[in-house]
C-alpha cells in the first residue's frame, strides 16, 4: 500500500485526493493546506485522514510515501525539494517549476535518492491524446506539418501568473508528448490589458528542426471559449475540439498532392499554379471517455511499485518549462526570436 | 457615362467585369488579357465589348475612363503606372503594389493628375463588415483589446507569392479599416514545407499604441476551412464567422469587471485571484446579404462623378501594403520585431 | 424541520436525496431499496441517516413527513397511495401515475387530508424552461403557432415502458408548463422493433384549440442526440437546443407579414404568391445555469411550509398521464385520432 | 442531337433550360412562357432560341424532340398529355401530377406511344443521396428501421399549395429511391395558421412491411432552416445534413446488441433492463460536389438514345403522388390512417 500526503487542497487538489484515495493499492493519510477552510473541507471529504497545518510536518511524516504537490508554481521548488530530502516520490503540478535550474535540481535529486517525480500533465491520459499519439505513431498521419493549437475562454484571470504560464502549459505538454520534437527557436507576442501587467493575450510560436512548426494561442479574454488543436500531416491532418462531446478527434484525408509537376504555360506562370489537392473522406475514431487523473495517478502508482520511469517524468516538466522560460524571455523583449539549442 | 476596360481576365476579373458593367452609370467597353482562352471566354460573355490582347493598347484607349487592374501583383504597378500617366482612374487587385516605394509612387502620380485609385479591398464592402465597423463606432464595443483572425484552407497553393501575400491582405484590409489605427511594430514567423519555398504557414502580430494588438494565422495546409475573427471590446466581444450564412457576427455582452479590488487575503496570495466576470445576453445583429463587389463598384463610379476619395484608396492600399513589406522583413530573419514608424 | 423519507435509491434517487439533504429546512431521515446493492450505497453516502428494506416501514414511521417516490411508474400508486394515507406529504417521479384514475385517486385524497403532491417535473426548474415561459408569459413570443419538439439518443431501453413513456413525459410536461392549452385531440404513431415489442420510435401530433399544434418525435435508435424544440410565435420564434452548455435558447425576429395583401396579378396566380418575410436580429438571452432539481426540492418544502400549490402538482402531473394514456390508445389503434374532452 | 422546349420559365425553369442546353447531345431550341417579363428574361439568355408565348405552339413544333414542364402542378397533366400525344418526351417537375389518375393516364400514354417521362426528383441526382443508396444497397447499413426526415424553413408561402406538396416531394422521392419498399398505411397531421387556409405546419407518419416507418417533418414557419435527415440501420446508422457544405453523410458504427440477453434478477424486474449499446467510430465518406440537375438532364437524354428505362420515371412520380394523394386524405379527417394496398 503507497500512502500519498497532498499538500494544498484548494481548486486542482480535492481531485487529486480524490483519484489517489480509489486508487488501488495507494491511499492518502494526510492533507495540508495553510488555509483554515480548505482543510474543514479535507476534513470533512476525509474522515480518518489526518489533516496538517503545516506542509513541513507532512512532509516529515514517516508513514508518507508519496507527495502530491498541489499549490501554485511559486512554492513548488522549496515543497518539492523538501520533499524528496525527505525520502518521498513526488507527485507535482505543471507547470512543474519556475524556472529550469530549478527543474533541473530537483531532477537530479530525484535521481540521487532514486526517487520517482510525475509531473501533473493531465491531458497525457485523456482518451483523445491517447487516440492522437496512435495515430502520429503508427505513420497515419506521416510526416508533421505543424501542430496549431488555440485555448481561449474568459478568464481565469490569475493573481501572480499571466495567461501564459496559466494555460499553454496544458498545450506545451500535449505537444511534448506527440512531436517527441526538440524546439529550435520560441517567439512570442502578447499584451497585458490591466494594471496587474500579466499578460491576458498571448502568441507562442515554436520551431522545430525539418520544418515543423507549433502555435499556440492563448487568450483570457475571449467571448467564446475555444479548444482546439490543428495537425498538418503529409498523409492525414487532424482536428481536435476538445468541447464536443462526441467525436473529438476528426481525421481527414487530406493534403497536396504533386508540387514537382509546375507546370510551365503562360497562364501559370502569369496567374499562379493550382497543384492537386486529395480531398477524400473524414473519419472520427471512437475515443474512451476516461477520467484521465484516475488513469495517471494508477499509472504513478504501477510506475514506484514496478520501477518504471513515468512518460511525464521530471524531464517532461522541464522541457515544457524551458520553453516557458523561453517564452517570457521572448515577451520581455517585445518578441524576440529566443534560440534553444 | 464611365466607361471600364478590364485589364486580366482570370479568375477574378469576370466577377469585377460582370459587376461594373452592371452598375448604373457603368459599362465595360474593353478587356485585356494575355491569354487567348481567358479573351475567348470574355468575348462570349460580352459581345459587343472590345477585346484586346495587349494590355497597353486599353490603356490608351481614349474611349476608357477607368482601368480596372485584376492582375498578379507583381505586374500591378507598371500597368497602374501608364493607366494613371494616359489619365484614366484605375480600380486595382489588393495588394495594391509590392512596395510601399510603387504605392507612394502611385498615390503621388494619382494626386499630381486629379485621378481616383480604389484597391479592391472588397471586404469593406460586406454586411458584415460594415456592421462591425457601425458596432465599433458607435461605442457599442468600447475601447478595443484586440484583433484576432483566423483565415486557413487547403491551398490555393500560388506559384508565386506565399500564403501572408495571398490571404493575410483581406485581414489587414479589415483591421486597418476597423481599427484605424496605424500599428508600431509587426512580426511574423512561419515555415515553407514544399520545395517552391514559399511559407504555407504563418502568424502574424500587430502592436498598436494603447495595448491594442492584433494576430492574423493564415495557413494553405488546413484540413477544414476556418474564417473566424475574435474581436475584444472593453464593453463587448463579438465573434465573427464569416462560413456561416445567417448568424456571421455574434456580440457578447461578456467581459472583465472590478480588477481594482484586488483582494489581500491569505488565501488570494496564495492561489491567485479570480476577479468577477459579466456574462450577459448574446445578440445576433441581422445582416446585410449583399454582394459586396456590386456595392464597391458602385461606390466608385459614385466617388469619381462626385470627387469623393474613397474610403479604400491608394492610401488605404499603401496601409496595407507597408505591414505585408514588415511582414516579409520579419520572416526573412525568422520572426524578428520590426518597428513602424 | 421537515424530514425526507426516500423510497428507491437506483439511478435517479440519489440524486434526490442528495437535493433534499442539502436543501435549508430539510433532511433525509430514512431510505428503502428492496436491492441490497442500493441500499448498501445508500447507507455509505448517509452514514447517520435509517436504511429500511421494506418501504411500508418507511411510509409508517411517525418521524417522516415527505416521501419522495422514485421508482418504476407500476408502483407508483401503491406507495402513493400508502403514504398519503399515513399523512405524508409526496414528491413523487414523473410520469405520476400509469392511469388517469390513479392520477385522480391521489390528487382526491391528497385534498382530503390536506397533503401536497410534487410530480417531478424537473425540467420546469431548469433556467432554460425559466426563461422560455417568461418570454411567451410577458408575451414577448405572440400568440402561439406550434410546439415542435424532439428528443432522440441511442438507448437507454427500458424493460417495461415504450419510448412514449421513458422520454415524452419531459416533453409533455414542459409543453403543458408553457402552453396552458388544453389539448383536444391526440395522435400517434410508431413501432418496435425488437422482441420486447416496445415501441422505440414514436411520433406524437397533440392539436389545441386555436390552431396551435405541437408534435413529439422520441427516438431510442438514433446515432446522435439532439434535444431541440422549436416554438413559432406571431411575433418571435424560438429554438432551445438543450445539449449546448451556452446560448440554450435563441429568439428569432422572424415571422410573416402582410398575408393579407393577396396579389392577383396572372404571374401570382399562375407561380404561386411570395409573402413577405420578417427577418430581424436573433437574441440569445443568457440562461441560469443552476441544478434544476436543487430549485425543485427547495420549492417543495417552501411550498408545505407556506401552504401554497406546486406549479407541478398532481394536477399538472394527471395533465401530463391524460394525454400519455390517449398515447398509448392511438399507438393501439396503429395511429387513429382519440379526442380528449 | 436533341431538342428541347421549355415550358415555364419562372423560378426553376432557368436552371433547367441552362442544363438541357450545356448537356452535350441536346439543346434548347424553344421557351415558352405567359408572362412577358419571363419570356424577355429567357430571350436575353438565349439569343438564337425561340420564344412563344403560347405553350401550344411549343407543343405541336416539329423540331422539338422533348417537352420540359416547368409549371405549377395544377397545369401539369394538360401539358404533358398534349406533349405526349405530339410525340414529345418528356421531363416534368415534380410532384408529377394533381392525382394518381392523371398520373396514371400519363404513363399509360407515354407507354403506348413508346416515349420517355422524366420527372425531375432532382435530389437523386445529388452526391449525397447517391452515396446513400450505396451505402444501403451494399449492405452497409444492414435492414433498415426508420427514415425521418425534417425539412423547415420559413416560407415560402405558396398560393395553391401547402406545405406538404411544397416540401414533401423531395423527401418522398427520396424515401422511395432509397427504400424501395410499398407503402403500407400514411397518417398525416398539421395545422393552418392564415386565411388562405393552406397548412403550414404537417408531420407525415408512412408504415411500410417489416416495421420499417418513416416520418416528414415539413414546416414554412420555421425561423431556422434545417434540412436533416436520420436513417437508422441494424448495423451502421447516418445522419444526413444537407446544409453543410462538407461532411453531409455520418455513418456512425451504433446499435443495440443483445436484446435476447434479458436479465432476470430483480433490480433489472424492477428499474427496467439497459442492453448493451454498439458506439464506434464515425465516418463520413468523401460526397462528390456535382450539379444534380446536369446530371439528370445528361441522363435522360441518355435514357432516350439509348431506350432505357430512368428510374425516375412515370411510376416513380406515381408512387410519390400516391402517398401524397394519401397525406392529403389524411389531413382532411384531421389525422386519419389512409391504408395503401
Amino acid at each position: 500500500m503507497i500512502n500519498v500526503g497532498i499538500v494544498g487542497f484548494g481548486y486542482w487538489g480535492p481531485n487529486v485526493a480524490r483519484n489517489f484515495h480509489t486508487t488501488p493499492g495507494a491511499r492518502v493519510v494526510a492533507v495540508s493546506d495553510a488555509d483554515d477552510r480548505s482543510l474543514a473541507r479535507a476534513a470533512q471529504s476525509y474522515p480518518g485522514v489526518r489533516m496538517v497545518k503545516d506542509f513541513r510536518e507532512l512532509l516529515t511524516a514517516p508513514d508518507v510515501d508519496v507527495v502530491a504537490i498541489v499549490t501554485p508554481v511559486s512554492s513548488h521548488f522549496e515543497i518539492a525539494h523538501m520533499a524528496l530530502s525527505n525520502g518521498k516520490h513526488i507527485f507535482i503540478e505543471k507547470p512543474f517549476t519556475a524556472s529550469t535550474s530549478q527543474a533541473e535540481q530537483l531532477i537530479e535529486l530525484a535521481d540521487r535518492k532514486k526517487l520517482k517525480i510525475m509531473v501533473d500533465h493531465t491531458f497525457l491520459f485523456t482518451g483523445a491524446v491517447k487516440k492522437i499519439k496512435e495515430l502520429i505513431d503508427d505513420g497515419t498521419l506521416g510526416d508533421l506539418y505543424y501542430f496549431d493549437s488555440i485555448r481561449v475562454n474568459l478568464g481565469l484571470f490569475q493573481k501572480d501568473v499571466n495567461v501564459v504560464w496559466d494555460l499553454a502549459p496544458h498545450d506545451l505538454s500535449i505537444m511534448d508528448h506527440l512531436l517527441r520534437l526538440e524546439p529550435s527557436a520560441v517567439m512570442a507576442t502578447g499584451v497585458a490589458h490591466f494594471q496587474n501587467q500579466l499578460e491576458d493575450v498571448a502568441y507562442i510560436t515554436i520551431y522545430f528542426p525539418g520544418n515543423v512548426i507549433a502555435h499556440l494561442n492563448v487568450n483570457w479574454l475571449s467571448p467564446v471559449k475555444i479548444r482546439t488543436t490543428l495537425i498538418g500531416g503529409q498523409k492525414k491532418m487532424l482536428v481536435w475540439n476538445d468541447l464536443v462531446s462526441d467525436e473529438k478527434i476528426r481525421v481527414y484525408d487530406k493534403g497536396v498532392e504533386g508540387l514537382d509537376c509546375l507546370g510551365t504555360d503562360s497562364k501559370e506562370k502569369a496567374y499562379g499554379l493550382r497543384l492537386s489537392y486529395r480531398s477524400g473522406d473524414m473519419w472520427a475514431p471512437r475515443v474512451n471517455q476516461v477520467e484521465a487523473l484516475q488513469g495517471e495517478t494508477a499509472y504513478f502508482i504501477d510506475c514506484i511499485n514496478n520501477n518504471i520511469t513515468p512518460k511525464n517524468d521530471g524531464s517532461a516538466g522541464l522541457r515544457v518549462v524551458r520553453i516557458l522560460e523561453a517564452i517570457k524571455k521572448s515577451l520581455a523583449k517585445g518578441g524576440a526570436l529566443v534560440r534553444l539549442n
